[in-house]
């Protein structure tokens, strides 16, 4: 049967997109191939506009829109990288962007969304709240809702990060994504089995969040309600375009645990130099967690992204130092 | 008169170390553009081996030993980069390498050195005792001591960072960088004053350390005792040789607060999405600080290092946020 998304509709994506986005750096590090055994490739999505791959999807799904629809705006509700990364590309495609955020996020996400320009809609902070007060919102203005993850060409979007990554390192022997609702790892599944069909390719999961683990196993969605993890980008579920994706074509889902998340973090900080939010350390906690399956192995780790609260570090209370 | 060090000293530098140093990025952020008026040119030594510019001074001083000093192994008194950065080149060079370090050093950074391989020797933590310390080890070995920054080889190598920045951004109308004991500012002149002389070169200094500003202004060396800056590396003062090369060569010492540190800090490490330490970050300081005078100028700004403690984070105290 034929897969939601193609190989094609990223390579699409990305002539679409490419000269909107940064082409991110990939990194390597000697101490850190040390610790794990295996030699990794740091995608650095972390710098990406708007400070995670999402700005990769969100504008290509603009870019498809109509002009009517351009003009009619877009609509999504997120706390999240996807809000700054709609509000981003669509101020810079001039398009109006409405934001449904729940009353009680981070006053520095709400203050990135509003400095791009976007509007925010408040509402509750209970799922019900939020798509009840997107309807409200849609059905007022007739923006076109952008679902963060479980949408075509989103997910085209974001396999450009794989994309790019392969293209300038070659063959790997295995690809690792972090997994929420599983946008960036179906992309990133679909271009790695085509260009590189010896390569497989892993979801990395928050055991505390594990519905993507759980639905892989079982062989249908079983998503989770309101999970407690630090990688709070991770704790969506799979929908039903992006289950379908992961269960072709991702070997397995590898779980971490909150301590594995804080200690990946801190070394990527402490030996890349870099600043990478929990949800985009969560590969490299499954790289270090389970290295003894790729030991000697070419490794791909996409780094999902770099937006955190300097006042929230998580470092000096759990710290591993 | 002559200059202690010429361009052509950090050419043949370059053409030395430039096989076992990284080529460092270049990075350029919008927002920060916005923020301060100019166009700004973020030279990353943050990603530099050992984490700083000194490992480009270490490698050419090491390379440019005999075959028998080699053998004698190298000495130093740091308990900062130059110490990490001259115990990871040794170790690359298949050289021993002394390291005093006051008995109060971080345990972070011995641990630094000590990983690199190198032989820490304590000692009281005062001057005398470092330089007696050093004394005693250098009378025992017969190791050469190379000085962190009063040392033409080291400054040579230092230069190299803004010959890099240079030839890849072209023409500047000015370039900044941190001063402490004056190395990477001498090296990082001569270079901008010979490539590209109609750029203007600035020494950015902490106010609460202002030995360069207070040295070149009354045209003497004028150390400081002591000083209390939450920029670690720039707390020594000039020397001769540093003092000869900055009065000649630089422009001006723009200073900067202990809160403008912080800030700039803080902004590197929330848009750029990297690792900088207090002393990396005081030239962007000095940019914000003084940004009247820069407006619309295009300026390189020497990002000297990225090695900070996790556990002392300036964030959630001074935050400014």
């Amino acid at each position: 049967m034929k897969l939601p998304v193609q190989f094609g509709d990223v390579l699409g994506a990305y002539e679409r997109i490419k000269d909107r986005i940064r082409k991110t750096p990939v990194l390597t590090s000697r101490s850190l191939n040390e610790l794990t055994g295996s030699q990794l490739f740091f995608k650095c999505e972390n710098f990406q506009r708007a400070g995670a791959f999402k700005y990769r999807g969100a504008n290509n799904a603009l870019l498809l829109l109509t002009r009517e629809e351009m003009q009619r705006g877009v609509l999504t509700h997120s706390s999240g990288n996807h809000a700054a990364a709609l509000a981003l590309a669509s101020r810079r495609l001039g398009i109006r962007a409405f934001i449904v955020m729940p009353r009680n996020a981070p006053a520095i996400k709400k203050q990135a969304v509003l400095d791009f320009g976007a509007e925010v809609v408040e509402c509750e902070p209970t799922l019900e709240a939020r798509e009840k007060t997107a309807a409200a919102v849609q059905e007022k203005t007739g923006a076109v809702f952008i679902h963060p993850y479980n949408n075509r060409q989103v997910i085209a979007g974001q396999g450009t990060a794989a994309l790019e990554l392969l293209r300038e390192v070659g063959e790997l022997d295995a690809v690792f994504a972090p997994v929420g609702g599983g946008g960036l790892l179906s992309g990133t599944a679909v271009v790695t089995r085509y260009l590189n069909p010896g390569a497989e390719v892993f979801g990395c999961e928050p055991a505390n969040a594990d519905d993507a683990y759980r639905s892989f196993h079982a062989g249908k969605l079983i998503p989770v309600r309101n999970p407690d993890t630090i990688a709070d980008g991770l704790r969506t579920s799979l929908a039903p375009i992006t289950f379908e994706m992961i269960r072709k074509l991702v070997s397995d889902i590898l779980l971490v645990s909150e301590e594995d998340i804080v200690i990946a973090m801190r070394l990527l900080w402490e030996r890349l130099k870099i600043v990478v939010e929990p949800s985009g350390a969560v590969p490299f906690a499954a790289a270090l967690r389970h290295k003894e399956k790729f030991r000697k192995k070419r490794v791909g780790i996409i780094l999902s992204g770099g937006n955190v609260d300097l006042e929230k570090m998580p470092f000096g209370r759990e710290g591993s130092g």
